[in-house]
């Protein structure tokens, strides 16, 4: 509970001093940054099953016992009755490496991880991604522990009207990464997005480059993306090196997306990586 | 708060440039309240195949002889020469609820219906839909039936530039539901749609939960939608059941979508549900 | 603080206006007319792979020696060390169209095609588009060309707020045009391309009656697309038929789509057919 008071006087601290533009229709990051809202409250809406919201136009909700029809048509395992829901607008590299922490920290799973063509007008995706529990109370804290971090994993995203830039690493991979990406468990894991895609295929050159990684994925407009306009690069290794690998990468991708539009390239949040 | 201000300000400067009214790029219907065009008309813009426009940047056309080349390649059916057409870049459910109207009132067939990813930068869909007739005045009439019933089946699509609400019913489904989503023919059939994703989930629950109806289909980012940022949930019968569905998941839908996004959430047309 | 605020605005304003200004999202050419920049330059951004950037938000680069890890990823062909890359958020007819010019100019070959669903909020494509050479001076070179002939080839493009129009011919079709729409090598080739897709079907139905030509492939929001809103018809023939074709469709296009929204409909740059 302090925790979560504390991360929202940051983000309201963050926003006073002056976050990224909202609503740009081509950012890949439209929502002004903020706080997750009404984390932990009970009725936030009115409805107990809202948990919050946060950065990218992203909602977190819970439903305690998923009624057996939509149970069924969503071939969610049975077991877990209570499902928590995270959607967004905007994003999926930062609402599933957030997801990521939320199974490391809470006993729930990653049962569903859906990739929409959206980004409000964007070059990239959006994401619905539902955790299953066997309990509310877990469901619950994986959607809460998902929109609070959400707020870092924006850290690395840079966005122009001409494309965007994203950047995710973790020391350990866990159930999210692994079941979206492949992600080796328990290993260093990072991505790299560049869009429009020929950025991409850049940055996922220069990250092969900079020093000894794994390739894990690659994934393109027509490979592995639902369409959008990215190269996505996916590595493992040694954490140092994978590290660096991203490091390196996002030096490029910032000085390739300044070429094709004069605005600022500033981080949505704050870097992270 | 910031998103509030721009939205005023913005107003009052299309005002003062004598602009017509905006169409916000996240909001899934972009044009004004409006009567259908030039319906009926033989010539609305000197072309005797054009039919008419209605919202939703929604186009009615007809062709008496399509060109065999054409035919061919759209492999429809070969009995039917004449074609009535109709496209959108906003919206599919107004449109194929619509269409099903006009496949009740005239002598046609819906013999293609495809969803596009569009929505003018918001999260849903666009649409081109196909009527097959043996005569040209069956193909033109299902254009214009479909063209003035949209006006009413935008009535409970709702839009901000968070996302998007959808609600549809019919007492009996026709030909168009039939082919788009599974509806039993004469059946009580409704649909509702949320965006992002994570709202549609929960219309879906809320509706199972109303009253006692059977699901038809379930439609999410991945699977069933054309990488649409929506889940989409369908189901059937008795009527009143039906309707009391959609009406507790048109309530729920409200309200989630308040939180992402300040702006109203008011009817595109008129509610008709 | 201010400066931010105002700068939105007038982004906003103009972007809703939907005018002839740059980034209109509902437009398929958000770019001003401009000549490509930093062409044959070294190092127009510092990097040495930057090869230059065109309309559509295009950018043009090239690597002289693909990492190891990347290439077995990108499953190119390992005889190629060089690639040239094309990626473009607006666009992928002009680009490709272009690219067939390069292929004919240079010592590459186009390796991939990819299609991403973009235009910045629009109905159609972005692509990303991949040249491999055996030297990088070929691979270069091939960049270049097809950087500065998209100036040309997005002639016969024409946006408004309601949808898109373009139309390409060439009197002898190369390998890029045959890998992207299986175009006969060296035959007269064009294609129609009309949003919403409605559109598009009329602008086949009408090349395919206004002259003999031979139906190469018919693409729409549910096949061959990637679920852009655009019916794309392609065809070859006598080139005096096949222009006379283009031209007919051109036409009708512009009275179309004139009826969705009052604005002009003008080039991008300078028609070419």
């Amino acid at each position: 509970m302090k925790d979560d008071l504390v991360e929202r006087l940051l983000g309201e601290v963050i926003k006073k001093m002056g976050g990224s533009e909202p609503q740009a229709p081509a950012a890949p990051t439209p929502a002004p940054a903020e706080a997750p809202k009404a984390l932990g409250a009970l009725s936030g809406c009115g409805l107990t099953e809202f948990v919050g919201t946060a950065i990218g136009h992203t909602i977190g909700l819970v439903i305690a016992n998923v009624d057996p029809l939509l149970h069924e048509k969503m071939k969610i395992n049975p077991k877990y009755r209570s499902i928590g829901i995270i959607g967004a607008r905007t994003g999926a590299g930062p609402q599933i490496f957030a997801a990521d922490e939320a199974v490391k920290a809470t006993n729930s799973e990653v049962v569903l991880i859906e990739l929409a063509r959206d980004t409000e007008g964007g070059a990239g995706h959006g994401c619905l991604i539902v955790f299953g529990a066997e309990d509310v109370s877990d469901a619950r804290r994986a959607v809460e522990v998902t929109l609070n971090e959400v707020q870092r994993t924006m850290g690395d995203v840079y966005g122009t009207p001409a494309g965007h830039l994203e950047f995710q690493y973790t020391a350990r991979a866990s159930g999210a990464l692994n079941k979206a990406f492949g992600a080796p468990l328990g290993q260093a894991f990072a991505i790299t997005v560049g869009a429009p895609a020929a950025i991409g295929v850049m940055l996922a050159d220069t990250a092969a480059k900079a020093a000894t990684v794994q390739a894990v994925g690659y994934a393109s407009p027509g490979n592995g993306t639902s369409f959008s306009n990215e190269v996505i690069f996916t590595f493992t290794g040694d954490s140092g090196a994978v590290r660096q690998a991203v490091i390196a990468a996002r030096d490029v991708g910032k000085t390739l997306l300044a070429t094709l539009d004069p605005s600022e390239i500033k981080s949505t949040t704050t870097p992270y990586i």
